[in-house]
């Protein structure tokens, strides 16, 4: 194998950097408009932008070519030294003064989970609040292109399943394909992002916050500019939101055809069609759970608006969960254990494949249960081959078992995650759901971090692997562990 | 397809009552010894004889062929039936009147599960008591049978790993061998009872609970006769108790290579050694955590016998857990929470397959990790060709595609037991504790169902699932599940 390529990684790397430097100067705006000091974010953007300069100018000149290995190490840096440098106006406003924090907070921002360490939220600078939103924009936006265009290339993630034989990754056969599928979903991203931003207007919330929750719902992020999240609106506001936080768990493919009103391809595909059936029998149970209780405490006044009002905050909690986003409507930690565990669950799902969401997707859950009842039927049938299908298409054995190691490797980390936490003295319910919060990316878990909760109470150690949970399972678990693997350094 | 031979499946289930009528008048000894009323265990071996008789005399003319379909029945029902018949001392003594509290015991002894619904073991009649204990034996012996010679050639079961090809089932060719193979290893598992019995013996225990002892540390059962487990037994008690256990998690089939002096054969099974690894590191871990935690109290006066107590604690409940045997030397939830974890994920893990230890079982957990890891391999070297050994051989992409599926299967009714505990209104460690401690046949579990308390509290409907739990367990989760599957009935 020939050398890793250090040259070529921190050229791409200071190029990702001149991105970031651009975010935070469009942040600056907020600050010159709310007549904020513009020191923060200002400094931020040159010490960035520096830094992206100086590297890309150096290394200008040097050999550029990019395997896969360099891709692997690519991705997964790209976000640490997003987040390293994301991190400093949280620090220079002092907003969020302490380093760990600060960079658990832009991780949590970048990686779209949305677990914050901040207490008084409505307390921050609105610039700083504005570059809140928007890394969880970012971290989107880096996640439809990771997932759609460069995972599938790398062999990695859900949407190998769509893709059938991607060429392998030359400078030159990639870049363009690269490029031009990201341009067309980007469109779609903005679009929704827009679009989102007028309803919210429209619903009497102010511009700076309707556009701030357009960016967190479409990256499924769920960082709100409210201290109580989404509780406090009016219905209007949190079905406008339900909707948009539905529509970033749609794979962007989909949703490219659906703006391109070729609804026949959303209906045909099976992650769809399930994902809504997720979302409908989940919203149901749960309901119904709520409302036996309530049955149970004789408190339920039989009218309209209050059986309204279970089935929106149901509804709203099972979309925001599935989906990973995480905004919170409803304290779900007060309901019936059975509603607590159906949420719980819905954390691991995750949302589609090719979407913003976290979790185990989806697809690989669809893949599981089909490979499970057919393992039966060989039982019965012990000669007969019984291929899998998903969309009419065979599915071949390879993906099969390697959706399958995915989803135990995604459990034995959970494991190991929860094996830490409770070592760092956490009891039980506090590490099963501070972990799957994270390596989900959902943001409020259950136990101590709860949806009335945060993540500040945490210890600096727990706070650090958390943030690497984070990574972990935004990067779908590989692109992250193989580096981890002697294999990948052997020459 | 043809139709299932009914006749034939109560014919055998007539032959297992009167096996257990047999063991019912083998317990009426101690009765008799010990001065107690004989009605309860006499009419319950007459009831359980005559039906058995019944059914064999009426049937004995009939077509006893049977085939893979009928085999799945059999396993499957002859716990029940056992079960039923096997409650009856337990309701005609009044020992435990309920008829469900009644159930949920005899399952639970005859599963190996060892979780209790008794607050006062002691006050039990002895001729009621070695029953209970007894019937662990007899369900020990049963899944000797069953994962070695049974279950292999129904296709499902960790032992399929060692079996090349098996014949299929027809009459003549199986019955020789399963006969065979069952004799050889219950002389194996009768010398290991009698040993431990003499070993406790000469430890100052009372014949009776030597005996009862080692009929529930062979089957990996977990009943003691007394109120407290083990605790408050001698050091040498439990090191015996210990090294039992130890025997018990081991594949039966390499117990005899050991008993027949053929250690070499012994040594290069990798499950055997990783068994071994386990429970040292597990050992190692929740000792070093104890030490941790005392040296923080400042409560640890540094002498050797404090040292040694809690190596002592630790290896015991590390080998009672992983072994699913249950029995209890210390309150493990009193420790730290990593110590709680471990025993939490061991809990998963079980021993060895072929023993009579339920859980997932070893050699999966090494299948698991090693595919786990080529996978990684595979990312790296997508070309490479990279087989998975155990024991130096390569094992075959359909056993390891079933391995991957059964952990997940695995993992799918846990989590449906978790949700229907938490339905039932059990909070969350109670529903994740219970339901790991039935489904791996453990007894003891963590929340509610900690090592300190019992089963008696739960409501019917809890005990009724957690019965239906424990059988799925016991039975490696395909040959209960398969019942359930229409294609299964389809003719």
């Amino acid at each position: 194998m020939k050398r890793i390529n250090g040259k070529a990684i921190l050229y791409i790397i200071g190029k990702f950097l001149l991105i970031e430097a651009g975010a935070l100067l469009l942040c600056l705006i907020a600050s010159v408009y709310y007549n904020e000091s513009i020191a923060p974010l200002l400094q931020s953007a040159l010490i960035t932008g520096g830094t992206g300069f100086i590297l890309t100018y150096i290394l200008k000149k040097s050999n550029k070519e990019i395997g896969k290995r360099e891709g692997y190490i690519i991705v997964s840096t790209v976000w640490i030294f997003f987040s390293l440098f994301g991190s400093l106006p949280f620090i220079l406003s002092g907003s969020i003064p302490d380093f760990t924090n600060a960079f658990f907070e832009t991780m949590s921002g970048l990686t779209t989970t949305g677990a914050s360490i901040l207490t008084d939220i409505e307390s921050l600078p609105k610039g700083i609040l504005l570059w809140r939103s928007m890394s969880q924009w970012l971290g989107g936006m880096g996640i439809i292109v990771l997932s759609l265009a460069i995972l599938p290339i790398l062999g990695i993630g859900g949407m190998q399943l769509y893709t059938a034989e991607v060429p392998g990754p030359t400078k030159d056969k990639i870049h363009p394909k690269v490029k031009d599928t990201a341009q067309r979903l980007y469109m779609i991203y903005l679009l929704f992002t827009v679009a989102e931003t007028i309803l919210l207007i429209y619903g009497d919330m102010s511009v700076f916050d309707a556009l701030n929750h357009a960016f967190t719902t479409m990256s499924s992020g769920g960082f709100s500019t409210f201290n109580s999240s989404i509780v406090e609106t009016s219905p209007y506001i949190q079905y406008i939101i339900i909707l948009f936080m539905f529509f970033a768990g749609v794979n962007f493919t989909l949703s490219y055809f659906a703006v391109h009103a070729n609804f026949k391809k959303v209906w045909s595909n099976e992650e769809f069609r399930k994902y809504l059936t997720i979302i409908f029998l989940f919203t149901i149970t749960i309901t119904g759970t709520i409302i036996l209780q309530k049955f149970q405490l004789q408190s339920l006044t039989a009218n309209i608006s209050s059986f309204e009002k279970i089935f929106r905050d149901s509804l709203f909690q099972v979309v925001s969960i599935s989906t990973t986003t995480g905004y919170v409507s409803a304290d779900y930690l007060a309901w019936s254990p059975i509603a607590i565990m159906s949420l719980y669950i819905l954390m691991f799902f995750g949302a589609s494949a090719g979407s913003t969401s976290g979790g185990i997707k989806i697809v690989r859950i669809i893949l599981l249960a089909k490979h499970s009842y057919y393992e039966f039927k060989r039982l019965v049938h012990p000669n007969a081959i019984i291929p899998l299908r998903l969309d009419k298409r065979t599915v071949p054995e390879k993906i099969i078992t390697n959706v399958l190691a995915y989803i135990i490797i995604y459990i034995i980390i959970y494991l190991f995650g929860v094996v830490v936490m409770s070592g760092l003295g956490y009891n039980l319910e506090t590490s099963l759901g501070s972990v799957v919060a994270t390596l989900s990316n959902v943001g409020p878990g259950i136990g101590n971090v709860g949806p009335m909760d945060n993540y500040a109470f945490l210890s600096s150690p727990a706070k650090w692997f958390l943030t690497f949970m984070m990574l972990c399972g935004r990067l779908e678990l590989f692109t992250v562990l193989i580096l981890f693997s002697p294999a990948f350094w052997k020459k």
